[in-house]
């Protein structure tokens, strides 16, 4: 039993902080980290893929609508060929930052709004698989289950990879519970961590009417940047390693 | 006899258009792309690096200080560390492009206030050189002669290539004269041609004091942002061709 | 009879430029001006309320979603309430400008994709109208006849201008024909001031069908950036004055 | 005995946050607001300008370069022409912000790099105070006492206030102690208090060398950004109170 533990890092602009980059990277096994478009400036790209290159941890281009104000939160109404551009852009420019720490990109990952577009969104869905695809075939892309992004990544025979969420509800269809409705955002430390291991090991948790649902995501996703962050992480790790998992990127990273 | 003709590039930024991208690609040998700084959004980016695959020209990172709206031409007393960073995240991302359209990015030339800067400020032109020799020891720098940028760029075993300016005076020193004086920018194409051939040639040409003056370029800057640049381009062109020159980048494109 | 003529100014960005404001106040009464997040950058907003202010011209600030790469011609999903503040500081920024140019903002009109969008967004309309009412309760919005921003701004007790556009056809209902179908663009000089005089004189003017339309505009909208915009202002400028029509401001400049 | 007391607030962008606005705004007199170039977007400004509203705090525009990745820290060399346009633009978004929460800006302050510029380069301090007396020439020009931008103001007949800094050390000259000599901030709650007393009640305090100096501020600027800047405003206002000394804006705020 193998899993990926990722978590968005990287999300500092210049003076300002977000989430301790530092803490996480030793508790996940796959960083997504900003562009520069939503949050990340070259600075802190460097320092995140530099740590991530010395501990082992794959580097993914968190990539997103250009957005700085809005933290990419917000849906943008692209051209899809400019969406292309852009998150190629992205792409490379985290890309010369890995490799210039002697690491590299390995995957995709949307972020925000993009992340949530890309789920049902055909024409900016299958610009980010074809911004992928250009850039380099040999990239996964990181997906919520069941979105089109993920299908037609698979369509263009890119490499996928299934994300669950530590700390969301799900729906008795294994969608995720919007975070406008209660109960949406899990907050008990044990919990989450139990949900974790039950995810990772085949078992079905609870959905948010308390029936079993079983998800099989190739990575579980902690949040790096709320109060708790790095607790949760930690713990999730802590019992995933009790119960006989092995933490490890679901790409090589070299 | 062999020279490189050079121009910067891709300079619109969205919906805004700077000089005939096309028109001068069907003319020089190597293209400094704007990459996002100072001007050159993702799809422009897109564009150029394109039609440059198509027609042989080489692709150089025309990197700059972030500034769109001063167009990277002033100067800002930056941290070295944070300016290699911005410099490999702007390499990469042009790069990045440039590998979609089956072509790569061959030379990196600093736009604008950095280009000044990097003629005698050692922490500034140690910051560039830095960025080149750790995202790709093999990318050529192209400077002015003379400056600390190529100095530093020689001590470090960067590849260097000597630019001339096609359309600029030159004090008997061999520096440029300052865009503030009288007669420091030169019009007349075929003045501008004849010199040209003299500098590809090994010729002397007339300094601003009419005295006799000994350039060894690698490569000859047009410009293609100035009304009539595509005619002085072709003028060059043409009178370094009818001289049995030989037209080609300063470096293999592939 | 009496008609207002307004037109987007101050569209360039740095050194990029965008049609020609110089030529277009010579023209206009009312002057959109861009508000630096799609356009403008301060010393445009200076040149354009400067030349405004020496000519008579109304200032209305062209406000749009923060969207320099997009040009303001993108739809973006953001929060009312941040949107209101977006407004007010882009209002704030060029009435600021005008004030020191001896004039002052007038008027309101959003932009490109916020045009659109304040059409038929319920939400964003409330926004826009919020910000307006809260900056300035004595200043007019412009807008589309029939949208939800000026039934709201009415509600509001706001003052209202109904745009009409000298180059759109329009349909049946009074709605403009998409740019996307066939002949949603007027081209012809002499056709395009004809139906302006209709339109400022209360005559019908054909729908793309044909048929008898009457629109009842407080101002007409001219292009300012399109090729033969200038040509196609004056034109219609003269046909108005040559009809007997009054070209003034729809709002008192001081 | 009355003095003021600043502080640098709505330093946040977006996402992001910077300093506890809330609580310094109980305990400052004149709050420095962000104008959305080094930091502060539009929701930011609102919120404190309308908390500052509420509780008679003076509203000032803090004034920067454009430079939002570096925070407004770097020096850059721009045009004196476009530098007022920008500062314009700025004291304008903020005092529109301002109005709307029924509160208007009284003063400018130049932030970071800019404010140390313009202690001694002419033209850019020409540049602020141009932009100042041609927005509103009873606004009051904060900076630093001996500065070339205080000295061009008293000449342009504007109002100054001159400013102490309550946790930096000073040479025997009155000038500060550059950040990067040991000692040249101070760190002691109870020193910097102590100190902030003897500067507002005429009595001197010992500059870097342990000698008399005697400082006469109209102003004394505590932080809002670094750990402990709450408690040490607090102890601060607290000493000057119990001194008997009356903490009130240097500027009428209505």
């Amino acid at each position: 039993m193998q899993i990926d533990l990722n978590s968005d890092l990287g999300e500092g602009l210049g003076s300002w902080r977000m989430g301790d980059d530092e803490a996480l990277l030793g508790i996940v096994t796959s960083a997504n980290v900003a562009c520069g478009f939503h949050a990340g400036d070259p600075p802190t790209m460097r320092a995140v893929t530099t740590m991530a290159a010395a501990r082992g941890v794959a580097v993914g281009a968190h990539v997103a609508y250009r957005d700085l104000t809005g933290f990419g939160r917000r849906f943008i109404d692209m051209e899809p060929d400019v969406l292309t551009d852009e998150v190629v852009y992205q792409i490379g420019a985290l890309d010369g930052m890995a490799r210039r720490a002697g690491h590299r990109v390995t995957y995709v990952k949307p972020h925000g709004a993009l992340y949530n577009a890309v789920v049902t969104h055909e024409a900016q869905a299958a610009a980010v698989v074809r911004a992928v695809r250009e850039y380099d075939a040999d990239l996964v892309l990181v997906g919520l289950p069941g979105s089109v992004v993920l299908r037609l990544a698979e369509e263009a025979r890119l490499r996928t990879a299934r994300e669950a969420f530590a700390d969301r509800a799900y729906t008795p269809e294994g969608q995720l519970v919007p975070r406008t409705r209660p109960g949406a955002v899990l907050h008990d430390q044990e919990l989450i961590a139990r949900r974790c291991v039950a995810m990772a090991t085949g078992e079905p948790v609870a959905d948010v009417n308390g029936d079993p649902l079983t998800v099989h995501p190739d990575s579980l996703c902690v949040h790096g940047d709320t109060p708790g962050a790095v607790g949760i992480a930690r713990a999730v790790r802590a019992a995933l390693e009790g119960a006989g998992v092995t933490l490890a990127p679901f790409v090589a990273t070299v």
